[in-house]
């Protein structure tokens, strides 16, 4: 397991793409790549790539390429992905069902093993395996189930204090929805998808390239 | 408006994030700001503050702070949010429907007109303002109400397609959910955002903090 220290947050940011399209590449049989096959496909520089694997070593042979599912597999490794991860999902609105019907993430190793929410309505419904339960069942349930990670799909004006009390209850990590910024102690990981700040940032670029126009 | 040339990615992917804390200084009534006080609220340098807004000439008075609803209106010309878009969500699923549900685009002035499926179970369905439609009824929306933005909310094996078609049909950008990247012409804007991505660089900081201790 290569540590990540020194590692810029740029090339951490870049892994899960390289992992997404080393899995496609092995799923379809392929063996070794080049880093220029690679290059092309991706549309990064072969140099990026070299530069940006170097940091954990190399990976490759020089004139042979990369052994395609090795490097799936380490790159796997860096980023955490040979241990499975117990996820809960607090707020069982339209987003949170949906990453609950995510198949894809339990490929990776996420299982999702609870989802809750405020809202006496939704308790009882079923969302794929799992049912909606009270926010008052979610201790139990991390402790129970070993649940290191919360999904956050709430308001904001909530998603303070429910993150508070979910580290309160022993979470590791969260992955934020809730259109806020959570301070919590060091220690605790935090992940946002602001997706406010996605859709701005694609504005700018439109108004970027019709000022250039 | 302050053109977007030679500003760093790093710096664009900052503005979101001050735009929506100056929206809620500015919505409690704070009419200015220090560099330091704004630099303790976001928990970010007053240096990197100062340095970020010097790309776009500054903004601030030195001493007397920055004026909130001069700085948000401002970063908000540079966001492109002075201009209002036209959205189309293409993907009715429990994805699309949250996105189609949050109210908070149309206050930045993302206007969504249209939402379709390839599902005819969805057809005729309310989700907030609109009705689902089918997906043959896109090309007439577009052209009709001046869509400048799709939103693609499909799984990845119909996306490639589809997108394209949205090009044809007129589209400036595409803000894309569907877990592969799009290729599409020079002129065309691309957001991403791949939620898979988003949860291995959390797996990747839990792995870290864990080997660490």
């Amino acid at each position: 397991m290569v540590e990540g220290k020194g590692i810029s947050q740029a090339v951490i940011s870049r892994l899960p793409r390289y992992f997404r399209y080393l899995g496609e590449l092995r799923d379809d049989g392929v063996e070794r790549i080049s880093s220029q096959d690679l290059s092309r496909l991706m549309k990064v520089t072969a140099s990026q790539i070299r530069q940006d694997f170097n940091n954990f070593g190399g990976f490759g042979q020089q004139g042979y390429g990369y052994n395609v599912e090795y490097l799936y597999q380490e790159i796997g490794k860096i980023l955490g992905l040979d241990v499975e991860h117990h996820l809960i999902i607090v707020g069982a609105g339209n987003l949170g069902q949906a990453l609950a019907n995510y198949m894809n993430f339990e490929k990776r190793g996420f299982i999702t093993q609870g989802i809750f929410d405020i809202n006496p309505e939704l308790y009882g419904k079923e969302v794929r395996n799992l049912t909606v339960q009270p926010m008052d069942k979610i201790e139990q349930c991390i402790q129970e189930n070993n649940i290191d990670i919360a999904v956050l799909t709430i308001p904001k004006n909530s998603a303070v204090k429910v993150a508070e009390k979910l580290v309160g209850y022993g979470i590791k990590a969260i992955w934020n929805f809730a259109h806020v910024d959570l301070n919590l102690p060091d220690g605790i990981q935090v992940e946002n998808v602001h997706l406010s700040d996605s859709l701005m940032k694609l504005s700018y670029t439109i108004s970027c390239y019709e000022n250039q126009k």
